[in-house]
């Protein structure tokens, strides 16, 4: 490889939370870098947020449009472009990417329907580009334990599957006191038809998948709006069925008063379980039927390979977030290095489970509408 | 009060389990004292059983019929009979006992039908006689604290409820070895019709509307028999929905492999949560909006008087499953005492409770026979 | 055996906290049965506990004198007696005891002075006679775990120890309010030369000598005075060279505010470490060098005979402090059965061990006063 | 400002762990930027190093005396050089830099003697330049929130303090095989005369002087070699007596089998305490005297300003050792762009520190060589 991979962003001009973590998280391991974006949505901020990134003001563009016209010429232009505007945006930015022969790589949730996330998808494959979704959750070490280990038979057949995320933040009316990160989510224009489902919901839904390799095969959902004025769902309580006979629950709320982010999953098999917790993600707790519960440990010994990849530090040096979100970039540049087989590439979720995400959303709102009927997914 | 309240038991013979359980529990607090039993059923093993528990051989009968004729016409006749045969005893006896005139304390689950429990209830309202129900889960102070917290509006009104009880005990066919726990639970003549909900979920729906105050209005339900061969359910999972808005998820299951006696309570009201797990029973988890967990701790300061009145030991010398028992025990001496309004009294779980559950279950099963359809309780 | 050993009970009336935890422990079994008392130190207070305590009025005495001349010619006589008076009594009690013949079960602390503690083992050796001391949280089933590992070898050779016995309750100057715990607690004449070291320093002592089978050569202590006006220690700082060339830290404090009954004991080998805390008494942490951590339950499968017989509900349901404490009086009424060889009576803490006590406190003490010298025990 | 801050590195090339740290941790907020370096101790290695890390090649120099020399004359000259050489190349780098006119960022320990640091501190003074040592653990927010509770009043007057450093990892004779990081460590020539009190144990005794503001007076310390062969301590037990009467204990090892990286805080007061783990480091404890515990989390309400300002995420996405040691730079970054008041630069890990903590060691090494006395630090 001769240096790093250069990329470009759609959004996260200065200001932007979730823009300055996708170049973090890149930032990491230095493999690949920010040569070209269209921060904002007028040109002048654009430069300005460009330069404030070091990238030259000839490669800071007014829109998305401008900088797939002004780089495609360019010997050096981007290999990939990270796209994290707001989700109404998602659709349109990545195919005029692909379209464009720009590999990409999406913030979650992937798009507003399952059709749109289908029609990327498609013209992925067919252009034979890369169309990733930071579903960064199955970036951490012990989560990918958990896969190798399901994977491996260490606790059996998968029989139950308990998935949760709840968040406190959205226990009042939020959004009426213009908050923005609470407004655009809880407005379906901007959102789609999911609230908690689609910005929460769609995360436990894919490590449900990531971590047992079982699809969800139809699910039964009641979905509330627990403050009052509220149109999108708060809080949804879905039960699942799994493929191979297994079931499970997933619950998802942003109105579980003092809970910051609690996304947890826990599988039981017909020999063993797993359990693992967002907020404490450096381990794996796994028990087994003799009544003992092994805590595992990143950066121990005897983890699979997956999880030694995936790992910096030294066992007992927490890594966080940032490390988990940066793992999934280690996986991009992977693939777009030519090492497609990597440890970290195997699996990256992309846009077959951005469009999974998609469909359990909108499963989940059809059951709800029919008073929780099963829907297939 | 002159000296111990005489009481009797029907099961429990020498080698039962729970017998044991509910002697010890009593026999904390000294409030009661054995006299009678028909402990198995022959009267030459119930002798046996009955000296061995220091009761007067003419007072070790071979049926509960017996029993209740013998000490009838006795000035020192037991005031209570504590019921503790296989399930599909309890409803004869307790009515059999009733109709005798003396007060019931049965375990649980109560009946194998509702409509039994409704008898019973009736019968004792009719006769004006205790008949509780041993959901002694609701025994543990910090439970009691935590049903304080919330009818003291610490959490606001509640919206969402997480009830679980995990064990993995049943994960293997184990009935199949003639082990005898596992024999019975799985027999629906003697079971009824539930399996892990009639044996563990009624305790956590118990719990719920122990610790809410809330009805449980209606449910939809998903039960398995993750183990081949099993007729009757070992693991279920239940959408709630619970009077004044709130909703909420009830699981239970046998077959998770590695739980031992995973009870546990998440309740959370428009203003913070509360958190409860019995295997760590000292402790009551509070969330607020601000983000901090408090942990507040059996025997600490600041409880209330429901919970202090639950206490044995100071603070940090850990009291646990028997103790809480206990506690019911001691609720069920002062209403016999005439002290109905006592602290450990508010409230004592009856046969409405018994009823409440029985219903729970059958509605659980109803709805999983129409594919999960809302079902009312 | 035909029924319950008799004993009788010096100290422990009605109103007394730790007379009813010895005799909650013991009916926990129902092995022995209180036959008769020296209760409180005059006649008519002492009938009317031991009336309330179901003894006959003949038996229950004025002074422990009294007891030991009035039951001695009894066929029915007491085997042994239960010693739960004020510190300063426990030796003349025991003494009495003793050269009447009968067995001693002490209270902790066990003497004043390791000079009398000597003499009550002497005389207990010379009668052949029983003397217990109730270092109550060696007979919990995860401590004895810990010692049947450490014996087994599963952490190789002990290295370092830490023990710790942390509590908050005189962290202000309670004994001025009068209060009846603080008082005598904190009073040389009735305490002895200790006062947080001999209240629950020696706990912690034991703890370490019961599970690692070491004794503690030399000590090299810092006790502080933290409240104002206060003669004895309420914190202590020891570090402990013990045999065969292990090392530890002993800590006891009464001023760490907010901490309830803080006693834990950590014990790394050369292949592995063993965690265990009081406060969650169900479970034994093992480290190994892989770096993941076992949780051990009680009443998992894969523990030793040791722990399953001190036992007595399923694993899940919690046992506590009483449950600890009655293993003790199980061991005891082994010995007295005649099967000094049980599970439990393996090892029972006695005169040995309460000797062993005060010698650390006096070594500590000794070496405090010596600015920290080391201090053979 | 304008652009980032020019900063060179002494030490730190491809392959090392540690300088790729403190790399990343810069770069996490992007103030400064690495322009020129002696990475390696030959010149072709350095330029090696230097092309991979973006730095010009006539900028990569073979020593930090030529480093020194080359860049004295350029007006884009560093700012700072960041030292992460083996420690007894810290000295003569640090003092060629200060002399050179370069602020210092210097990897602790900071140097081998604490005379040494004295020259360095007084350098610094002279010259008017930062000189600042990476005890990254302060870096963390919650640990700042410590500090400032401290401070604050919130649990009084500090009494006693108990420091622990517990690591495994040279639970065997790892050096015997080679093993870089284990060689250097356990070698007194490169790592001074300290073992793990060096390595480890100076943290701890930071985060006590951090947190409580307080001094250690002296020591009384015993330190043991538990690894046949080895000259260093692998364990130390430490007591301490602390300025203004608190007492505390410190010990830190690095044969505790299974623990990876155990660094721990309790702090107690007159009215409360606190306790923080680095291997869970989003949690402050906080005890209180009626038996409550409140965990504080990092991005919860009513934290410090200095906590909020070291906080990068939101609450529940875990930040962990990269975001704690860049909170270092930030204050760094803050000192050398003139806001030497920052949240973040108050107070700044500085030589007084490193010189605190090489008397700290040297202490513990002569009162163990005085069998445990107590020692002036």
């Amino acid at each position: 490889m001769s240096g790093p991979i250069p990329y470009a962003m759609v959004g996260g001009g200065v200001g932007s939370f979730i823009g300055g973590v996708h170049r973090h998280a890149i930032d990491l391991d230095g493999r690949a870098r920010l040569v070209a974006g269209a921060f904002s949505s007028t040109g002048e901020r654009s430069v300005e947020s460009g330069r404030a990134l070091g990238v030259d003001p000839e490669r800071a563009y007014g829109s998305y449009a401008d900088l797939i016209a002004g780089e495609s010429g360019r010997d050096d232009r981007p290999v990939f472009v990270v796209i994290v505007t707001p989700n109404d945006m998602h659709f349109p930015v990545a195919r005029a990417c692909l379209r464009g022969g720009l590999h990409v790589v999406c913030d979650k949730p992937f798009t507003i329907t399952s059709a749109e996330a289908r029609e990327l998808e498609g013209l992925a494959r067919e252009r034979g580009l890369l169309c990733a979704v930071t579903y960064n959750y199955s970036g951490y070490p012990m989560v990918r334990e958990a896969r190798a280990r399901v994977a491996g038979g260490e606790i059996g057949r998968v029989r139950k599957v308990y998935a949760e995320y709840h968040q406190g933040w959205l226990a009042t009316d939020l959004e009426s006191s213009g908050q923005k990160q609470a407004s655009w989510r809880t407005d379906p224009d901007r959102a789609g038809v999911g609230g908690s489902l689609g910005d929460i919901g769609t995360h436990a839904e894919q490590l449900v998948r990531f971590v047992t390799g079982l699809e969800i095969g139809s699910v039964a959902a009641d979905l509330s709006s627990f403050v009052g004025g509220r149109v999108l769902d708060d809080d949804a309580s879905v039960l699942m069925r799994l493929s191979e006979g297994a079931k499970g629950t997933l619950t998802c709320s942003q109105v579980c008063v003092g809970e910051a982010n609690g996304l947890s999953l826990r599988v039981y098999g017909e020999s063993g379980g797993l359990s693992w917790r967002q907020e404490r993600p450096e381990q794996l707790e796994m028990t087994r039927s003799d009544g003992s519960r092994t805590v595992l440990c990143r950066g121990g010994e005897g983890l699979s390979e997956y999880t030694a990849a995936a790992t910096r530090l030294p066992g007992g040096h927490p890594e966080g977030f940032i490390e988990a979100f940066g793992n999934l970039y280690r996986g991009v540049c992977d693939v777009l290095s030519g090492d497609g087989d990597s440890l970290l590439a195997r699996p990256l979720p992309c846009a077959r489970d951005g469009e999974a995400g998609m469909r359990f959303v909108e499963a989940c709102v059809e059951s709800a509408k029919r008073d929780s009927e099963w829907t297939s997914v």
